[in-house]
């Protein structure tokens, strides 16, 4: 299976995207490396540190000019990444370019921001998802606003609430992944050039000035100093895939639950072939959420990694930047492919609104104990309202008969309070809450464009 | 030691402040929670639910009212937090205001956040921490901005910088952290009041209303939607805390290394009988970067924890919630004791210049080796010019020769170059870019003091 | 609440017993290290190394004798624990006996002894539970080994099985984690004796004998060489526990889906006032399943911890050795909760049995398509019995009515084999494999006492 | 790079084998599902349940004859594997045999048996490495037994020791995780066959009799009971993997600090071209180490999630089975990397001893205060003398002179003492201290070659 599921042929499109699996591929970050050197050659050559044929030189090699498994054997010879692939490229170069060739940059360096580069693509991808799964779920919200459905707690049901509502519980966190979506771009899209120690000494006084314009030819971020070992921004990107991938889990999750046999609230969206079983032709599993819970319980770990590699020795770590690489990548494959299970949830989601309707009653009335207690305390004093309705509720349990049944049978209630009783099992006010708390989550979502 | 050793009478003073363990106290929790009911009664009046009475009946109260150990007792025996704490509550209150007492609410509600009061209190300590150790950090980058330091790369000497701008580094790290401190505190300061399933259905139309003057109540967010399984605030926090001290991190490392014997660049303040040995008279430990490791090794752990408890099911969760009580302030009380170490090491890590200076000298001129291959390069080609300085370098490390030496005894280099060569010994270079560097990341974090 | 949930007086009772508590207290914890210095000056004494009357003296100082909090602030001073301790012992001894108190030894070597001889109470505790557990694990197993119920996969009723099997697969995974009891017993006991580089330079030529008696004294066992950074016996110890808890997490993720109000096949036990809603009267949470499973979601990333730790300098590390206090004590007390509860279950789960059968029939006969296309499979051919069984299917989806209907009105069907698929949906067999199954674990069970 | 570094064609070779790759290549996991499902072919041919030709028909298959990238569309479409595997598989089978195949069993069986079938040549691989590392470095410590090396205690001098000792104590670590191998390879090794649900039902009373056979046939462990959701032996064989690579991270932690600038006492092998610089031409990295402590860093983390993984719902799991893929096998490819670096090591680590005795001499004789201050407690008394040791370290350290000539001139110490004094500088009792450690501990890992 390769030693990553996500990278394996067999078990990879299942859970990653291809179009993810294209940025993180050696092709697409040796295009990016290349394309980092290219932008430093130009920032160089505007300051006359390099001449303008090398930039030229290097924007014309692809990755189909290099050999990446011999890149591969040589790096694990040289024990440092880009090392090989400096020599490679020196070696295309006409003999009078190479020296200037990757002047006062170091390894670190052209990985970082090769690595940044991949990130923009990789978060491109993650942003229209987001946005996709987010108005799917506005829209599934609305549409069933006042949808009947017990709300469950602990795994049990307590009190009615609408699907709308509980759809928009998913969409209030998703969203609030989303609207962190800017910062962590921002710090995820940040150059890199700092040289073997960090201060671009070689470049003399020109070395801020070459990396500003070689971050803007790239369209990445500047940093005032070096962060070749303030990890923050790569352990921050890291905990925000990994606190995205929650947000989504808590979907997946509660599809789960509100989809096996004895609920069927909801089901998967059917597409042919999906779900089977090789032994019960009958099963219809739940993959996307399987796929989401699945990236959820790899994700909490690599983030853990991120934060922990922070701890980088002097001017370079040895090996606190390569467990990176063990991990950052791999949170975006994770995430593409629960995002994208994620959104075919939030599109297609089949709703069972009958069921749903009917479940509310699963429990003989109980789930309106507490409001029948509600009406009967001012009567009778609040213990003696809650011991009755709790005696009640044992007989609803014990016989079977509805709460309600088991309530005409106490004479404790004096007549006068019969018919508020009786409204106590209205669902109105608990479909008016929920379709409020839904319309409230809607008009956040709506009014809050711009911090998507 | 108790279970966590942030908690020991013996062992939790050298790794959690005073002041953070008692925000987190059970007699600050429990008044938290005292407050927060308060709070919902007052709110409650002003909209015709509760009689004014309630609250100031519950104002009057203080955790010296209650018998903690027995309301512990009794939660382990109900298994649900906040219901023993009710029924205490209650049987204070004069029978007519029980009714209305903790009406519309759910336990969540009120340990949400009463757990929000306390994260107020928490990141106030730690705000002020971080302004210390960012000011400490500037002051000592910019005392030592031109001081030479040599570089190191995987613990080996690689090129001269500055050690203002190692410590700009270590600016830059935490100053990133307390970039996020406002959007943290902001997700974090959120009330909840959401009821049994999160719709305040038992409030009517005034729940909304009643819910954004709870929060206003104890100047805390408010939120569309209650976020009883939608927990990114409390991951976010949490993970926010771990890059906190991540950030710490990255410096313990490097006082440990800078202050081991044979590097003996920078030792940690001294405090009378800080940092010794049972058995060895002479030892010096780095106590603070001890309790910055040890905190920053438990940290990732806990964080990852939080991020997984997301995958919360349906209105409230049986276990997850419940796991962010083991992680959460257990982050914060690692992160006090971190800061305060943190921060005597900004304010006053003493810092051994000379032998810095003398440390440069070690690899006997190996550190301009690159520079003077760059000298040699126009003339001899940049490939023999890298050979011929190799081959000196193997001199230095056989014969113990300076580089400058090994140079002088070949016979390829020209004349024409010898001054150049003994021009890129000059440390002069890398000293001004290590300090325009440091200038760099000074200026940065002065121009943003809003961000903080 | 204090940092930790499981130290608090108010949470702590619901996650941790009092007997795990009591073990990991202060007050027990330095006795422990008393413990170690007396066993440490008996050794000396049989060498000639120290005066008969240091251990005598130092076996009549108790925790009382001590001022915790005292030591607590002095420890916070040092830096380093076990100095103000050693100092404070050092005070109380005649003037004589100083000398030869705490010699040849270290601070680790008593804490990290002292921590075993914790550790040693905190394994019989969990050792009982354990028996407790599989023993009532193995019980309710026979109880049920015939009970029809439904196997679930993907939260999907797939087959049946009988309860028994479900149960003899808990027992399995619990006794795999009692399997392997004696082996983290022997690492987790080990006395350290090797002074502050490890190789107890200051006893002579009688270090290696001293070391095995002092290990002896306490009933320890003793280690070829010093394992101050050799960390292996802690990060053991600690994945245990968490794989451990792990096994019961897969109990407690049972018992909340089948106690959910749906399913309602189990219910935790039922203890007055146990499992209650402060807001909902008719709710009966599943609160042991709850515990553990915060138990869980904590525990993983505590063992990271310690496995991240191993990686410890030289022959004390800063900051390694110390996040093991964070995280291994917090296992235990998890632990011990989570095992208290899961007592509970393995003793006294509810079970409905009539309710398991009855949702059995939920699928109307789908579970048995598997079934009934084996029967027909040899008359039709797989594809076309696959082809008419998945029809049928869509019927009892689409109309509700149950799949033997469905077929009977299947022309296709041979007269012949009718009264196969008729037999196909007896449930016989399957209950017969569930019996044998579950006999089969309750043998090995038996069979292999030795190495609980 | 893929999204795990240690798949791409470009960093993998750095951090895995080659050898570990082929046991976890598609192709690889193919053939040992082809193998698992000819094994159960033949199993179930002795019990009369199957065609002879049924094996033979699927022993004559090979990952060759399928199109890996279409099988894993496919899966990603059906969202279970092994289902398109099993259609594949049945293509090619003849009409009549197919309706035998697969039957009985489930996607599960087949992936957890073959996945069994891939650590069994994993662990082969894993055992030599573990082989040849301790006889590396019982080597290693044999020949530098009495080598005077500085013991270090949190990055400072405390105390002479031997370098054997040192390596003695790396030695013991991996040898303890060896000592574990046996238990962990029998959980590893155990094929899964329990159908659908886990009791085989469709095979009726053979069940059990064809699930050893089948895992006689493979040579795998069999159990008494499925473990489709008893993730126990999933959990402990990740964990004992970090552990391992925790064992390692020992090594590389302490060669990276003993072979940095200053310390300068050992050096990774040198191979050609390996640890260099792309910038700095002087720089020989410990790149051995460096993979070493990458891979550690992701350990603890992959291992946390299998942990967390064992919260397996019902007969099958949605979502914690699968987050296995994403962490076992990688767990295995880091180990294979790390295990080779410190295969490297424990063979070929260039040792400088005069480095190693010169160092000691750096804090000029403070090494030897406690053993100074042993010497002149009888008689001048244990604070006295404390006090003057401390006094003349004082003067070490600000003066220079060497701690021998400090005590010279305190006119406190008594002529009769002064021998002993100069005795205590002695370094003998140390190297026989350190030797002696030496040599237990590689007697009790020679006593102990069975557990290994």
């Amino acid at each position: 299976m390769t030693f990553a599921a996500i990278d394996s042929s067999l078990l990879g499109p299942l859970f990653a995207t291809d179009a993810m699996r294209a940025v993180f591929s050696d092709e697409s970050r040796l295009a990016a490396m290349l394309k980092a050197e290219a932008a430093l050659a130009r920032a160089g050559a505007k300051h006359g540190l390099a001449p303008k044929a090398l930039a030229v030189a290097l924007e014309k090699m692809t990755p189909a000019d290099f050999d990446l498994g011999l890149l591969g054997v040589k790096t694990a010879d040289a024990g440092v990444v880009a090392i090989p692939f400096v020599k490679a490229v020196e070696a295309k170069l006409p003999e009078k370019l190479r020296p200037h060739f990757h002047h006062g940059t170091t390894s670190q360096d052209i990985v970082d921001t090769s690595n940044a580069l991949l990130m923009r693509r990789a978060l491109d991808l993650i942003e229209a998802d987001l946005a996709a799964i987010t108005a799917g779920l506005a829209q599934l919200a609305r549409t069933h606003r006042r949808a009947p459905q017990v709300g469950r707690s602990y795994g049990q049901h307590a009190a009615p609430i609408t699907f709308g509502f509980a759809v928009a519980g998913w969409l209030s966190g998703i969203a609030e992944a989303a609207n962190d979506y800017a910062r962590v771009r921002r710090l995820a899209l940040a150059a890199s050039l700092g040289g073997p120690v960090g201060t671009l000494a070689a470049l003399g006084e020109k070395g801020p000035a070459v990396a500003e314009d070689f971050a803007a030819e790239l369209g990445l971020e500047t940093t005032a100093i070096a962060w070749h070992t303030s990890r923050n921004r790569i352990a921050a990107t890291g905990a925000w895939l990994a606190i995205l991938v929650g947000s989504l889990a808590k979907i997946a999750t509660d599809v789960v639950h509100l989809s096996s046999t004895e609920v069927g609230e909801v089901s998967e969206p059917h597409a042919a072939g999906r779900g089977g079983s090789s032994a019960m032709p009958h099963k219809r599993n739940p993959v996307s959420s399987t796929v989401i819970l699945a990236a959820h319980a790899a994700s909490s770990g690599l983030a853990g990694t991120l934060i922990a590699s922070m701890a980088a020795a002097g001017q370079r770590s040895a090996g606190a930047w390569h467990a990176e690489w063990h991990a950052l990548p791999q949170l975006f494959g994770l995430a593409s492919g629960a995002l994208r299970e994620a959104r075919a949830l939030a599109e297609g989601l089949v709703v069972d609104a009958s069921r749903m309707r009917a479940n509310l009653d699963l429990t003989k009335g109980l789930l309106f104990s507490d409001a029948v207690a509600a009406v009967l305390a001012p009567g009778l004093g609040r213990d003696a309202a809650h011991r009755l309705v709790a005696e009640a509720a044992d007989s609803v349990r014990e016989t079977g008969i509805p709460l309600g049944s088991a309530l005409e049978e106490k004479p404790e209630i004096p007549a006068a309070l019969r018919n508020a009783v009786t409204a106590a099992f209205d669902l109105t006010p608990a479909l008016d809450a929920g379709a409020a708390m839904t319309d409230r989550a809607l008009a956040a979502f709506k009014s809050n464009p711009k911090k998507r």
